[in-house]
C-alpha cells in the first residue's frame, strides 16, 4: 500500500522519521489506548480525545448515538486522528537539545457508520479485550438494546503514516566533553494494579486482572 | 473569566463534567507534558502532538523557524489545542458501562508569535523545567543563537474548558449485584530512573534526576 501524499510526508525530518508500513503504524496504533479526532466546521478545527481501536486496515470509534461528535464524524468529511505514545524525556547539554522519544500516527480518512451488526459487534469486542485484555468472556454478554445505542465508525489506514524519533540526545561537536549528564528519563505509561469498588462486596478479583 | 461559548459547551454531559475555572483548567494543563495541536487548510484537518507550557492564561509552543507547523499556527487562523490526562480504566460488569476516567481541556485560539525575547526566553525556560524540573540552571546556558533559531507561539486560554470523568464504574439497577468485579485500573505514566547514554564517561547523576 502506498501511503505517501502529500498530507502524509512531514515537512521536518521525512527521511529519519517517517514510516508507512503496516508493522510500524499497526503496532502504535496497538499500544495506545487514545487518539485525538480532529475535523473542520466552516474552515475551524475542533479536536476531541476518544479510546479506539484498530482491526486490519481501519480504526474504530464508538460513541452514543446522541453524540454530537458521531453525527458530525459521520456526514462524510474528512477527519484527522492522531495518535501519541511518548516513550523517554530525552536529556541534553543544553535546552535546545532537548527532546522527546515518542511514536506518533496521523490518520486523514472520512469516517464510515457501521451499519453490519457483526462488524459493530466485532469492534466494541476488540474495543473491550484492548482495554482489559481477555475480559470480554467474563463480563455480562452486551445486549442487542446496548447494541442500538452506541455508534461505531470507522476509519481506513490508506492515508496514514507514522512519525518516530528514538535514540539518545544529540548535541553540537564543541559541547561533546561538557561534564554534563545526558541520557533518558522513561515516562511510559504503565499499568498498576486494579482498586475494586466494592471492596466489602468480596467479588473475587478474577484472572485477567491479577497483577 | 467567562469561558463559556458554544464551542466550549460539549453537547454531553456539560453539566456534570465540564468546568471553567482556572483551578481545573490549569493544574490540567501544567500535568500534561503533550498536547494535540489542529488546523483547518481548506476546511480539511490536521493535527500533530506537541509538548507545551503553560504560563499564566496561556499556553506556549515551539519549533523551529523552519517548521511548516510554526508557521501555519502563526498566520492568524484559529487552533484547536487539546490535552488529556489518563487516569483510570474504569472496569464495569458491562462492556457498555466501561468507561476511562480523565481530565481534558480543549482550547480555542488564535496563535501569537512571541517577538518578545524576555517573554521567549521565559517559555523556554518554563517548558524545560517542566519537563525536566529544577534542571534550567543545571544546563549549559540558552545561547542567543540558539533562541534566534527557535520560534515561540502563544494561545490564550480565554476560550478554554475542561471535560473530566472521575468516579467508579456505572451499572444498571438490575445489574448491582452480579458477581462481577468492578474497580478501576491506574494508567497514568509514572517517571521512571533516569537511564544515562553515556555511562562510560561517568558524569555523575545530578540531584534533580535523583529519582
Amino acid at each position: 500500500m502506498n501511503r505517501k501524499t502529500p498530507k502524509t510526508i512531514p515537512s521536518r525530518m521525512a527521511n529519519q522519521r517517517a514510516h508507512y508500513d503496516d508493522e510500524t503504524i499497526y503496532s502504535i496504533l496497538d499500544e495506545a489506548l487514545f487518539c485525538t479526532v480532529s475535523y473542520a466546521e466552516d474552515n475551524l478545527p475542533f479536536s476531541i480525545p476518544q479510546s479506539f481501536v484498530r482491526l486490519d486496515n481501519y480504526i474504530y470509534l464508538h460513541g452514543s448515538v446522541g453524540s454530537h461528535l458521531m453525527r458530525t464524524l459521520s456526514d462524510g468529511r474528512m477527519a484527522c486522528v492522531s495518535v501519541m505514545l511518548a516513550d523517554e524525556l530525552v536529556v541534553a547539554k543544553t535546552a535546545f537539545h532537548h527532546s522527546v522519544n515518542y511514536r506518533s500516527v496521523v490518520v486523514f480518512a472520512k469516517g464510515e457508520l457501521i451499519e453490519d451488526e457483526n462488524e459493530k459487534f466485532k469492534a466494541f469486542k476488540a474495543l473491550t479485550e484492548k482495554m482489559v485484555p481477555n475480559s470480554w468472556d467474563y463480563l455480562k454478554p452486551m445486549t442487542l438494546k446496548e447494541m442500538a445505542k452506541t455508534t461505531a465508525i470507522r476509519f481506513s489506514l490508506d492515508e496514514a503514516s507514522a512519525k518516530c524519533r528514538q535514540g539518545p540526545p544529540s548535541h553540537e561537536e564543541s559541547e561533546k566533553d561538557l561534564p554534563i549528564w545526558t541520557g533518558l528519563i522513561p515516562i511510559k505509561p504503565q499499568r498498576q494494579a486494579p482498586v475494586p469498588d466494592e471492596p466489602g462486596k468480596e467479588v473475587e478479583l478474577p484472572k485477567h486482572l491479577r497483577f
